[in-house]
């Protein structure tokens, strides 16, 4: 079994957690960067909401009693709304105020002393949903077969936005505001965030060949500088001490062991 | 804290196992493709050779006591040699009979008995070193200020990719055999070892848009196309139960989810 030797930081989000494993991603970029230091845990859970995903984080979460054996959860980081924001009658729709209640529960199981998952030393991040392409995102699904009706509007994903940023506030949590990087970043036109999103709607990578051909490179390289790059700022402004450039290895460098007799000098430390 | 939801790969290994998380490297698509699966946990440690990495080792692995509460370790992955093959008087270097046994000795601290860190269930997989490319390696260390002997020869390495092959052997767990898969992709030639060798021992990813550039993507492709497919290759044929395509996702797919009373539909299954 794996000892406990690093704690971690837990991603929670829908399909754009779930796919930044991808080459580049922001999970993959994560854990090159805090390798040796913290774990990165993907718990990504494509096409969910906030409705379903509550169920699942109770079961990702440690209670108290079993915190003792289980790897900390230094930071959490909380990506949720791009599904939230899908308009009715599609199943994934929630409410706004629903959608921000959620967030706030979601805050409040770990940081309430009355949560039987109670765990004050989590740093917790909420990331704002990114502006949907709405016209990237009705041609995709117009060439789907059958073709699907257009499930996202620009003006509501931007209301999930800053229900996410309301929610951070008012439970006292940092925010990357992924929404407003990459809106400013596309200058304020909704046909320029093509840069950023493949589908209108994914951050998703299309794989190695694909993203290194020509103009997909330069896709890749922005959308990959907003989603890595906003939250690698949140955590250096915000919990600075739990920046990478702030903790060190769990176990030491090489040149550091004592070659003659190594045991004692390869310990684990504190990160 | 976070709960045990997932079991993991644990990668154990030197800097090239340290490395696998950059950007396309093979840590990060097995995290790609066993998302929601099982977890990487990438414990490369840069520099390490077998003799100092055995007492991590044994803090990394859980003792029996302690296994009730941690995550399982379903496939270990080890790969060194590039370290232990340096030459003397180098401190790196370990005596090829040494090395052969230390990677017994990892081996038979999950599978034997009469370990405290017994864990028969955990699949093993030792990995080869790749071969050194002598005429890349010595350039770059007589381009170091001030410039570096050289450390590593090729039929010196060739000898501790064998030593793992006989390891692996006499342990009874399989090998990828990243020496061999190089070697016949360079054509049995040693200066063509550099389309997989950025430095003519590291497999390191250079950055995105160094790796995008004309050549390096194609020299990217097949390096990953080697450390990675020759990895799952070997869990298809030694160990099929544990390919990502004959396991599912703990936790259900969205469309999965019981929409009027999501909770009891999203509990944690079997992967």
């Amino acid at each position: 079994m794996a000892a406990n030797v690093h704690d971690v930081i837990m991603l929670f989000g829908d399909s754009i957690t779930q796919a930044g494993w991808a080459e580049d991603g922001f999970a993959a970029r994560l854990a090159q960067v805090y390798a040796r230091k913290l774990d990165v845990l993907n718990r990504g859970l494509s096409g969910y909401n906030t409705e379903w995903a509550i169920p699942v984080l109770e079961q990702m979460l440690a209670t108290q009693q079993a915190q003792q054996h289980l790897p900390k959860v230094r930071l959490l980081v909380i990506w949720f709304g791009a599904n939230d924001a899908v308009i009715k009658p599609f199943s994934q729709h929630v409410p706004l105020p629903k959608f921000i209640e959620n967030m706030k529960y979601m805050v409040q199981l770990l940081h309430s002393p009355d949560s039987s998952h109670y765990s004050p030393t989590t740093k917790i991040i909420l990331i704002t949903p990114p502006p949907v392409n709405t016209y990237q995102r009705s041609a995709d699904l117009a060439s789907r077969n059958p073709p699907l009706e257009m499930d996202r509007l620009f003006e509501t994903t931007k209301q999930y936005a800053e229900g996410v940023r309301d929610a951070a506030v008012a439970s006292n949590v940092a925010v990357a505001d992924v929404w407003t990087a990459m809106w400013n970043g596309a200058g304020e036109n909704e046909q320029a965030l093509s840069r950023y999103l493949s589908d209108g709607l994914h951050l998703t990578h299309e794989g190695y060949t694909a993203s290194c051909s020509g103009p997909e490179s330069v896709v890749r390289a922005d959308r990959d500088k907003i989603a890595y790059e906003t939250l690698i700022e949140t955590i250096a402004a915000e919990y600075p001490e739990l920046h990478y450039g702030n903790l060190r290895s769990v176990f030491p460098a090489w040149n550091e062991v004592d070659w003659a007799n190594p045991g004692p000098s390869v310990q684990k430390r504190e990160t």
